[in-house]
């Protein structure tokens, strides 16, 4: 038995829904960010990053979600969520999602969270401004990428929900996701799969 | 044969290094990031995101440190750069890099680049005065976390030439490296690595 500390619609939501197409068990465990429940002394023993996801596991706590997907990808090698014996595809898989982590994620977080790197309103204000060019940017790399139905292709991978989220995030960066046509399949794809209609039922429930 | 684009003392010093340690076959190819290199059509073709690290393989480009440091580590299993058989200290690792990445890299970069989420030149000047508080903050878990030798214990892995590269940055970034005594040994420790040394003098001559 996992446990997935999360905040709905967070980035947590990726590593929900690869738990769920993984079929391994879990229980959610949910932290209120407008309480700041994700820098209380107890969260902060399980992450001192005091970020979700966290995922508890019997082997100690993991964190960061390109991890957290490797992990459960690694724990259902027959679910075929990773290409995990062929270390070319592999190593491009880990690259879409850690360009999710390390460069989109990041642009959208400049709207709701500028001051983790700047102080003036003014700075704020101007990194908002900015947040749908360079979600904007970001995505228009992604689209020009997407060849199949899903990200690696033929095949549904743990970059899947990743993106997902991401994507679900555009309305809110104030970027039409209508721009990326292969994009906006993508979500509406992703939208439509039981694992997805039940995280997204779980977070709202706020249990798994 | 690979071959390696990179920007001396860049995020790309740890794929450079890793090579080495890996002792897989490898050609350089210099970005001159002050003649905009980096944004050349010639460039683009190769990585589209106009950044470095790139590694052109047989099988095809690879980009993201993380995801080309994980391939190293696959393509020569004898080196033992990556605990390859262990689904948990993979993620771990996995972890550590994906942290570096997409936050210890994400807060140096507002120093010099933070015209990538911000227009104002008041803006960057406010970001710029807070990489340090920002650096420290992800410097202090990572020291309170480096338990042995190397980042995952007593194994040199893909994570320390990648937290060696950070380290060295912090100078510029206004942090003391003596602030964290073991972040310091570590850097120290890595600086007399042969395969270290190697890089370092291949960067300042442009060639492997």
């Amino acid at each position: 038995m996992y446990q997935l500390f999360f905040s709905p619609g967070a980035c947590s939501l990726a590593s929900h829904i690869a738990l769920i197409e993984a079929g391994l068990p879990f229980e959610l465990m949910r932290l209120k960010f407008g309480d700041g429940q994700q820098r209380s002394d107890a969260y902060l023993k399980i992450n001192p990053k005091g970020r979700v996801p966290a995922l508890v596991t019997p082997h100690g706590i993991l964190t960061e979600t390109p991890a957290i997907l490797l992990f459960i990808a690694q724990m259902a090698p027959e679910r075929h969520l990773a290409p995990l014996d062929d270390p070319f595809e592999l190593a491009r898989l880990q690259a879409f999602n850690s360009f999710i982590a390390s460069s989109v994620h990041v642009a959208h977080a400049h709207g709701p969270r500028g001051s983790r790197w700047a102080s003036e309103p003014t700075s704020l204000e101007d990194m908002r401004r900015k947040v749908p060019e360079t979600m904007r940017a970001h995505f228009s790399l992604i689209e020009a990428d997407l060849d199949g139905p899903f990200v690696m292709g033929e095949r549904y991978t743990i970059a899947d929900p990743y993106l997902y989220v991401m994507s679900s995030w555009l309305e809110a960066d104030g970027v039409d996701i209508a721009e990326f046509p292969k994009v906006e399949a993508h979500f509406q794809r992703l939208r439509a799969r039981p694992a997805v209609i039940a995280a997204l039922e779980g977070e709202a429930r706020g249990v798994s």
